[in-house]
């Protein structure tokens, strides 16, 4: 089991005009500098529908294949990526500035994820074999079946976790589907080392042509969403981007699996809150983890009065330099939702409002970009002008948040549970049977796909029982997960037949189970023997 | 494990100005007679609003019960339908026009399928119970909790199948989740003494207040539809009423579990069509049984040429008499789904068109209505004029099917999988080790949620390995089924806790186990002491 980061907005799904989508290629920038470094074409037409049929002949060959077969490409293509570490963490800099420790670790993280997802498939729960006798001779069996070619749309923000390679692409071809990626412009050139990479572990270990593909640009991807080959859609992102694709997508019935950027509440209880400076560090360091653009990022930190949370965390911000964000464009958005966030604070409550923060965001928002760079900020806010709807509430990408100091318990805890679910909730207690932690992770739990106790949302372990999707709209599909062992779920289908034939059965269902699968037989669970 | 027939299409979600629905009543009529015997009025808005914070309460409590209280509950309402057996048959007679043996196997069924899902529910295996060390300390654990309350639509042609009891009812209370079912108006005064007895049976059985409600009118569908309460939707019926519910549900993210009436294929091998008397028989008794409202009706047959399928047809067809069908709409629909068939057939192939019936089924069209009988009908048609798209193709509800003789096995296949995809697939063949059969399973498996070889579709054992839905648009989230164990999976959502105490989990992750469910530990899948 290896810890990830969760993913978060700026989807490259809307083209970015100083990104150059116009121009027929995705440039290369470094954030650090805002100078470009060559740039990456888009794929052709003609050749993203060639990807497509290549891809639909794969399916019906890796349908075929056994989970251990797969286990077995998943590790080729770990393999490849942790013997090129050095050129993909160089690369990865240049393109996101995200830190070369960040970046190491996320790449170490993909590895064992993308092995964790073969071992997923090979254990075969995933399949869900059963049968039984229906009365007289006739008998019914179900098994899941892979649906096909996937589109997977990258991340800007986890350029090894969430796109060309990670969690979806992983997951999708554990569970038996080609994949065709759609590289987000922020790092065109490590999309396409890192294609060439799978590509090429793939090969080698014999996965058939069309088992993956990366394709480039804004039309490229709207051809995969329509494309009749296409039978799912994975993205993370934008709540934005990610309905966007979910309409797109509607026409044809095709599901996607968007988990998208909330606003994610941490709540702290009346016990928890003595030490102050320690929970401020936690919550200052999770928001402004990678420059804060993380779709499990803590939004919002409830609080009690008098403790000096607030206080507390502006003077922790006052330790953590400015950070390059990813792009020119995440950038200007950053300034501009700052700017209406201090607006909001200060038009919700004139003498809570930071002024000075204000002040600063207010110019941030003028003031040209040099490199990509932000400061990280957090607002006070009170719990009356906390009501759904508000600009408050919307998610704004980069290393700001939210404090609010309640007087009551149980009031903020209502108003925080009818706000819109988000994928993570945190919550700080005093320690095991602090008295009121029962009722808020329940009450959590209505609005949530998961809720960290005592651990800040930006930690996701890569491992069985994870759940990173929340209720929709923080998941386009409520209950689907892009982390963690559900993730291959969402990429396969049941199907039953009635008075099969060996021949008409997946081997997960044969007599002597060669898959060494559990498997439910007239209707008791069974695991393979040991 | 019981035996059970599937729904159909004619909803009740489009208002039928002849069944009165802007009267505020839902007019009960005679389909024998087409005479009407009273009536139920509409639910008003504010009782609808009621019965929503009704359920929404009892939502929290049913959440805390054990699958094995739940079981109990189900088990008592199938007992007072047992109970009830007369009476409730009796009255579906007056309103369906079924027959009694008909209803009387649907009502035991139903029975046998409550108690089924209860099973389920107890076996524990849909909580999906798992909790892992994740590093140092730290743990992660992760189960499926109930939606909450359930808006169920209930069906036209399943009485007691699909509605205000039944699959969606019984698996939606096995999971967890109130339920408040829409009455469809073909069979009100049926829907108000179910209502009683299944309500009067949760009381009994200790189940909170809310657990259970009915309502009347399609205003009250629409309410519940728009409700914040409501966090799922389950409908069986046509494609035109389930798509729009699901688009009325979209804008709040809210699930619609829709599986529609399509076409559904039969394809008989070359080996199998020696005998064409029998295969026209089982045909002919599958597409007309409950007068054809079935929507795993089987509605295309492809026969190899010459073996005189068609012919066989015809005659057998000769030997079933008129049955009148569930509403006057529906039978409306029918004539006017006949007269384009014949038309389009005829307009396919001149010389292969069966003049005669066209001109009946023209006749029928414009006919006064008496009760609802019709004939049952099959249309011959060509290969090359089956194509997505075609009016061939769009589902008539109602005893009527085409037959298609093809030439070449494998170009009948290639058009059968174009076509639009179906809830379920029969395959004929000429035995066991056919040389097609393993080819032509595969094949339509891309297409089907269901093939069942040497059987007709319209069989649906209620078990834990039957797959009812289809892939979409047959049903509207492939993957989703109504019937079969998996049918509770629709109403449950994973859940993360990182770092749980006891206090946080549910007791399905009790160190003790209780519930006595398998479970996930460390990975590993462990299941109950025996």
């Amino acid at each position: 089991m290896s810890e990830t980061d969760a993913p978060a907005a700026d989807t490259g799904l809307a083209p970015d005009a100083d990104q150059g989508t116009d121009q027929g290629v995705d440039p290369s920038y470094d954030p650090r500098t805002g100078e470009q470094h060559g740039s990456v074409p888009h794929t052709a037409p003609e050749h993203v529908a060639e990807i497509l049929r290549r891809a639909e002949d794969a399916a019906s060959v890796i349908a075929d294949t056994s989970p251990a077969t797969r286990e077995g490409w998943l590790a080729a293509i770990a393999d490849s990526l942790r013997a090129h570490e050095d050129e993909l963490v160089r690369l990865a800099g240049e393109e996101t500035g995200l830190g070369a420790d960040r970046l190491r670790g996320e790449l170490a993280k993909c590895a064992t994820s993308t092995v964790f997802y073969g071992a997923v498939a090979a254990e075969g729960s995933y399949l869900g074999a059963s049968t039984e006798g229906i009365g007289g001779d006739s008998t019914l069996s179900r098994w899941n079946i892979p649906l096909g070619p996937v589109a997977v749309f990258g991340a800007s923000n986890f350029p090894f976790g969430f796109g060309v390679i990670g969690h979806d692409v992983a997951s999708a071809l554990g569970a038996g589907c080609p994949v065709i990626v759609k590289a987000h412009p922020a790092h065109p050139r490590l999309s396409v080392r890192l294609a060439e990479l799978v590509a090429d572990a793939l090969d080698r270990a014999g996965a058939p042509v069309g088992s993956y593909a990366l394709v480039v640009g804004f039309d490229a991807g709207l051809q995969l969403v329509d494309a009749a080959e296409v039978t799912a859609v994975a993205f993370t992102g934008s709540q934005g981007g990610g309905m966007a694709l979910v309409a797109r997508a509607a026409a044809r019935g095709v599901p996607v699996f968007a988990e998208m950027g909330t606003v994610n509440p941490v709540f702290v209880t009346t016990d928890a809150a003595a030490d102050s400076a320690q929970i401020a560090a936690g919550f200052v360091g999770s928001f402004t983890l990678g420059a804060g653009q993380f779709c499990t990022k803590p939004g919002l930190l409830f609080a009690p009065a008098g403790a000096g949370i607030f206080d507390a965390v502006r003077a922790r911000l006052g330790q953590v330099p400015p950070a390059p964000l990813l792009t020119a464009g995440i950038a200007r958005g950053y300034r501009v939702g700052l700017a209406a966030l201090a607006e909001a604070a200060h038009a919700a409550d004139s003498a809570a409002a930071d002024t000075e923060a204000q002040t600063a965001a207010a110019n941030a928002a003028t003031e040209p970009v040099h490199g990509y760079a932000v400061d990280p900020q957090a607002f006070l806010v009170r719990l009356e002008d906390l009501h759904p709807g508000s600009r408050l509430l919307e998610e704004c990408f980069g290393p700001v948040a939210l404090v609010c100091e309640y007087e009551d318990a149980a009031g903020a805890l209502d108003t925080l549970t009818r706000l819109q679910p988000s994928l993570v909730a945190s919550v700080i207690t005093g320690g095991p049977g602090d008295p009121e932690s029962a009722a808020v992770v329940r009450r959590l739990l209505g609005t949530v796909g998961r809720v960290a106790l005592n651990a800040w949302p930006t930690g996701v372990a890569t491992s069985w029982s994870m759940q990173h999707g929340g209720p929709w709209p923080a998941t386009s599909r409520s209950g689907a997960t892009s982390v963690g062992a559900g993730a291959l779920g969402r990429f396969v289908r049941p199907v039953a037949v009635q008075n099969a034939e060996p021949a008409h059965l997946s081997a997960a269902l044969h007599p002597d189970n060669p898959w060494r699968v559990p498997r439910r037989i007239d209707g008791r669970l069974t695991l393979p023997a040991a």
